[in-house]
């Protein structure tokens, strides 16, 4: 290369510089894209949430903290070995928010003494075995304790809350089980596993709670708000663009307002987790002692019910703006158009006062006039079509027969994917009729 | 209580007796109550997937395995403490299924070895520092790395498919980092490090391969056939409690059909990590090599897409059943719900054979006669009632504004709840006039 370059440097200068440039940054062109992305990337994510990045140098600055002990020499003396556990707890402990690095330093710290006691209860028995019996009474030991605990972690009720906790139970049961053999005092040895878990909890806690602390609580509280803010954006939507007389209705599917509920679909796991750590966070500013965290949860289910005849709604509204009948009945149509414009604006403006309420954890006005109104406009429809309420039922059955029939062509999409998997995994071809094989349905 | 109970054994024997052990018994109840249900949970665990069971003992077995490496006394000698390393990798990396197992090895062996070997430069960098530089040195690194790695999990693609080797990175970064500061050889202490984990990990790659594997893979398989009977349940259901005369239609919100497919709305992050999983598992069975796992997620995705137009439909027959107007146009209605009939029992026919096709992995019969049954009856459907198109608009424009009164009855609940929250959690009296509040909206 370097003589090549040598010669187009002698040679026409800056036409061949300017090729070899060229060429040089076609080759690097792939890779800057590469890292321009990633910087982008790591802009977006901390912009997104600013406190990520409080986060990691929360992070950074406990482990810098905890690692102070193994460079004190008179520090050092007391565990020797041992401060290892520290750094690792430290590693594992640190979470996102307060309640959720208070709840697994907790789980930590008691599994971790529950562990260490039952592996030393396992040693002395085991030194009664003799030189020869010692080994064999702990592998059996190590082999009960380590296939109860996985078992436990596989009950559905264990995993969803004590998960951490089980899993630290056997890694200290198993470690300090298994090195008693070795280990001259296999209690001190305990005590240091303890007293420097110990540590690496207290480091933690001091950091996530002393230094930008981030509450569950708080996130679990505008998360409900923002879930009512998301409820009342889709009714806003659906006035503006399906109930008002000069609305186009074109493009709906497009339209964000009908995906706006798909996230409180989804709110429930973030919503469970955060709720489950906001009830370990210690009184801070607004949420006291007993704050009603149940309350959260009831509130985001109704929220998540509503979001689901939401997207009923869509469904049936999409249907109904794309098969484009000349209105027959348009009379009908303005009334019951205009029935709907009301129950939608009001709803909306009671959602926003109950996301504002929550939001401002100021009281609501005993008089919700927005309520009211909405729950008047659905009764007035009521009343309004028991009249026409033959037509109504059939109207309903129709409905259903076009939903139906979205259906089928679901299916057919289906279908279609279906087959290309047996094309493309090679399904063997069939053998045998097909009646004669049994179909076992599993619930 | 002892002098009492004497006195009664010397009394009335009989009734005395009874007596003590009666309040004996009911003072025990509680607690043989709950060991009942404990007992009663543990066995259904096991029931519903008996390979849990296998499982546990596998990781057992693991455990015991890797344990022997500190009982023998020659491959002690070889690592000394470090053997523990064999014993932690084991705890961590053991998971249910193959492909599971596989990938976590693998990301924590090349988590590890990048984590040691940016360790020892670290080391080596810092020792230039002198006596008092080093530990300053180490404690920036640490700090700097421990600051990126968590700052990286944070990013939601990371997250999602790194996280654990990231985190695995961090602590063996920063294990490694500072003890170099206390270890007399850094480099043997790395190599201690990489071997035991190494040797973990193979002893969790073969225990989870050769005995009772659970391959990923076959989960994923009966998971998209599962889902395409769950759909099929669906449609049956309707067809024989909605569509067909004799049908009753009573009590339609308590049955079985209308729920089978919200487990089809959940499977997507089960199918996710599964697909994820499959990737890395050996050619297995009938599992070839570049078998194709993203068709079960795109196939996955349908299914969901089919159960949410089936959340609509349920939505729209519970409307319809509930509201029991006087039929007006019956024959309209005879004539839409023999459609509806048609359309979900062979869409349902449709559904089983699909399901059968993937279960026993045979390629379906190029003429798919219930599919093309189904597809005619809804383009029938559809002819039949163009004719009568301005009805059906006036139709749906009715049934919208049926659903979205049921909204309103939905968001009136929130507000209760709302205000239960807000008296729970005593919010404040409201101060000013709510038009001066800023509503700030988070999408």
């Amino acid at each position: 290369m370097e003589p090549q370059a040598a010669e187009r440097n002698n040679g026409g200068v800056a036409e061949g510089n300017g090729g070899f440039l060229e060429s040089f940054r076609a080759l690097l062109r792939p890779a800057v894209d590469r890292l321009g992305g990633l910087a982008a990337k790591l802009a977006r994510t901390a912009r997104d949430d600013p406190r990520r990045v409080a986060h990691s140098l929360k992070v950074g600055l406990a482990l810098t903290l905890v690692s102070v002990l193994y460079y004190v020499t008179p520090l050092f003396n007391g565990w020797g070995d041992s401060t290892i556990w520290a750094i690792i707890t430290v590693v594992f402990v640190m979470e996102f928010t307060v309640g959720a690095t208070l709840s697994k330093g907790l789980y930590r710290a008691l599994a971790t003494l529950v562990g260490v006691s039952l592996a030393v209860g396992a040693h002395l028995v085991a030194e009664l075995g003799g030189e020869k019996g010692e080994p064999i009474l702990l592998a059996v030991f190590v082999f009960l304790v380590a296939s109860a605990a996985t078992f436990a972690r596989c009950i559905p009720e264990v995993k969803a809350r004590y998960d951490y906790g089980v899993l630290i139970f056997k890694l200290t049961f198993a470690m300090v089980a298994v090195s008693s053999y070795r280990v001259e005092d296999p209690i001190e040895f305990a005590h240091e596993r303890i007293t420097t878990m110990a540590v690496g909890v207290a480091i933690c806690l001091l950091t996530t709670v002393l230094v930008f602390p981030v509450w569950a609580s708080e996130d679990l509280h505008s998360l409900a708000a923002g879930n009512l803010d998301k409820l009342a954006q889709f009714l806003e939507g659906m006035e503006s663009e399906c109930f008002v007389e000069t609305s186009s209705c074109e493009n709906l599917e497009g339209k964000a307002f009908l995906r706006v509920y798909k996230s409180v679909l989804n709110s429930k796991i973030r919503e469970d987790s955060l709720s489950n750590f906001a009830r370990w966070e210690p009184i801070h500013r607004k949420f006291g002692f007993r704050h009603p965290w149940k309350q959260y949860q009831e509130l985001g289910t109704l929220c998540r019910q509503c979001a689901s005849s939401m997207e009923a709604l869509a469904s049936c509204v999409i249907i109904l703006k794309r098969s484009q009948y000349p209105a027959a009945n348009p009379e009908l149509c303005l009334k019951i158009g205009a029935a709907c414009a009301a129950m939608s604006s009001h709803s909306a403006r009671a959602l926003r006062g109950l996301s504002l309420t929550v939001r401002t954890m100021t009281a609501p006005s005993p008089a919700n006039s927005d309520m009211s109104a909405a729950t008047k406009a659905a009764s007035d429809f009521r009343a309004a079509f028991s009249e026409d309420g033959a037509l109504l039922q059939a109207m309903h059955v129709a409905v259903v027969a076009s939903l139906l029939s979205g259906i089928v062509v679901q299916i057919k999409r289906i279908t279609e994917s279906t087959n290309n998997l047996a094309r493309l995994a090679r399904f063997k071809k069939p053998e045998r009729s097909r009646s004669a094989v049994v179909i076992n349905v599993e619930d």
